[in-house]
């Protein structure tokens, strides 16, 4: 296969032609097994991951999602990057060191070669920076018309500690609310590159591997909760971890960071940023004892440089979310209901 | 949410929307978590296995696969049964016993709550058929014209003793080569209702899940492959094994069982039936003593009914596979190049 073909319906259809694809989407996948398991590069109808007698205390953690992304490519990253980023870093957040990662890609019939190859090339080159193998996949093309573009679908595969619980139910009030990096510039950042919206500067998306950073995070003992604000941005992610944990959290909204072209594009566009998905951020509740070192040490990355106390949790009001807001006054950040920008991670 | 809803943007988006959808399409699972591990009822971003000391002479076994099939309900199944068929039979095919599925769900705006429920409803049942958890999902919605309907994906976990080597690569000359049914149900049921075609008789797709049976086939000690043919067929199956385990395989053309009203529709479209799909069938490679006592192991349960010999690995023209025709001449069974029956499974 060429970067020159056009996909046709028989690449997915169980043949020579699928053979071709694989291995052209495939070509540069670096890690392509764990340990001696049974990896992608045994073309077999799945893969395997060896247990051994010091796994005894771990559990395998597993996290999947489906990626669809439009435009394809944005400034800061593409379909590629993002579905390994996203699947990769909700491991992360999960308390889990990332292993391998399973994908399988939908297509339509008519995409080009290059395009796709471009896109494969971008997961494969994150994959192997997160360090995770791609084991096993699928691909599937689907009938012009039936799909716009391609989908990728990755299930992410680590381990952790059973004794580590980093969980969205378990903030404890008292706890400090940190946040690692600005909010809305993925969102924002796809929203003004479709809408051809002119900002005199560059906005990037945030998208990026959370691995070194969690695992920075992973050393505080008192760690209680880790989430990336993706779909719903930082209103969901909070909103979430309030219920599930029985807390309120009180955010300050002067310490929230916020780019300004972020909050003039969000302006336009008649957004809330608090709204608006991030793609290489976490949240994380952690004892007060211990929120200023972590704070220090998530700086020390350079995906954290910009890591701070947004807030706290609280043990009235369960449940709710609620601002001091910069003029004085409080409010509440309610639940979206659900953000009308489709197909953004 | 209720059957009368229309699916919207908003339920993808991250909100209160999408817990309402994903509680609405997950509220019929039964089997929710694996032992004491983190599961569906938890909503957290992902799900845990907990390993123990008797798993460390075992492998954790993954199975990716996209399903997306047109008509969403076909007879003797639809996509939901069909997603977890397929991706269960995988596990079982590399020698595995399933344990979890992990899913994602991707869903075209304007999709109605209750044709979407009826297919999770029977996603969710025939994964408690299976004996297998649904364990962590995701849920995303494609605007009105970006996708046809909708897509499952699933990854499936099980686990396999190391010793246990059933492979696509591992077919020895000598092996006989068996098939547990007839073969093309599925495609052919499939075409025959796309395109209206009367049969006189119901013909139905043979989706089941192969787990009872594989179960029976794993005692045999000199089990040597396994493999469902699912796209391309009984031909592109065996294609796949022959060129991996560097053996010819020889079949018999009259000991093939294929249903006269499959070969009857394959007829008018004008397609080989060794080229269709099954999906609740596989074909086994197994040392010549230990043949006919895993024949009659299979034929005792109700999905291995019709099993039979249907030819045997040879030493010679490595990677090929040859028929003797009923008319008494032999023939090449190539790979199919690429079916082109379009959304099949």
């Amino acid at each position: 296969m060429k970067d020159s073909d056009i996909i046709q319906l028989g690449h997915g259809a169980g043949g020579s032609l699928q053979d071709d694809l694989i291995e052209f989407i495939t070509k540069t996948v670096k890690i392509r097994r764990v340990g001696t398991g049974i990896g992608l590069d045994a073309f077999e109808d799945g893969a395997t991951i060896p247990l051994s007698a010091e796994d005894a205390d771990k559990e395998i953690v597993l996290s999947a999602d489906g990626h669809t992304v439009f435009p394809l490519r944005f400034p800061g990253g593409d379909l590629g990057k993002l579905a390994v980023c996203g699947t990769v870093n909700d491991l992360c957040m999960m308390g889990a060191h990332p292993i391998a990662l399973t994908s399988a890609v939908i297509v339509e019939e008519g995409m080009r070669a290059k395009n796709l190859r471009e896109i494969m090339d971008s997961f494969n080159h994150t994959a192997a920076e997160a360090g995770v193998a791609v084991i096993t996949g699928d691909t599937k093309v689907m009938p012009k018309g039936t799909l716009q573009e391609m989908i990728i679908v990755t299930t992410g595969i680590g381990k952790k500690p059973k004794n580590r619980k980093i969980l969205n139910s378990n903030v404890q009030a008292g706890d400090k609310i940190i946040v690692t990096g600005s909010v809305g510039d993925h969102g924002i950042a796809l929203m003004a590159a479709r809408e051809n919206i002119e900002l005199g500067c560059r906005l990037e998306s945030d998208v990026a591997i959370l691995k070194p950073l969690a695992e920075i995070a992973f050393h505080y003992s008192d760690l209680h909760m880790m989430k990336d604000p993706t779909r719903g941005g930082l209103a969901a992610a909070l909103n979430e971890v309030a219920t599930k944990s029985h807390v309120s959290i009180w955010l300050k909204e002067e310490a929230i960071p916020i780019k300004k072209e972020v909050r003039a594009v969000a302006d336009i566009l008649g957004l809330d940023p608090l709204e608006i998905a991030c793609e290489g951020r976490f949240i994380a509740a952690v004892a007060a004892n211990q929120a200023d070192d972590l704070v220090k040490a998530l700086q020390t990355h350079p995906l954290g440089i910009d890591t701070i106390i947004i807030g706290e949790a609280r043990a009235d009001r369960k449940g709710r979310v609620l601002m001091e807001t910069i003029v004085g006054g409080t409010r509440f950040v309610d639940m979206p209901l659900g953000e009308l920008i489709p197909r953004i991670c």
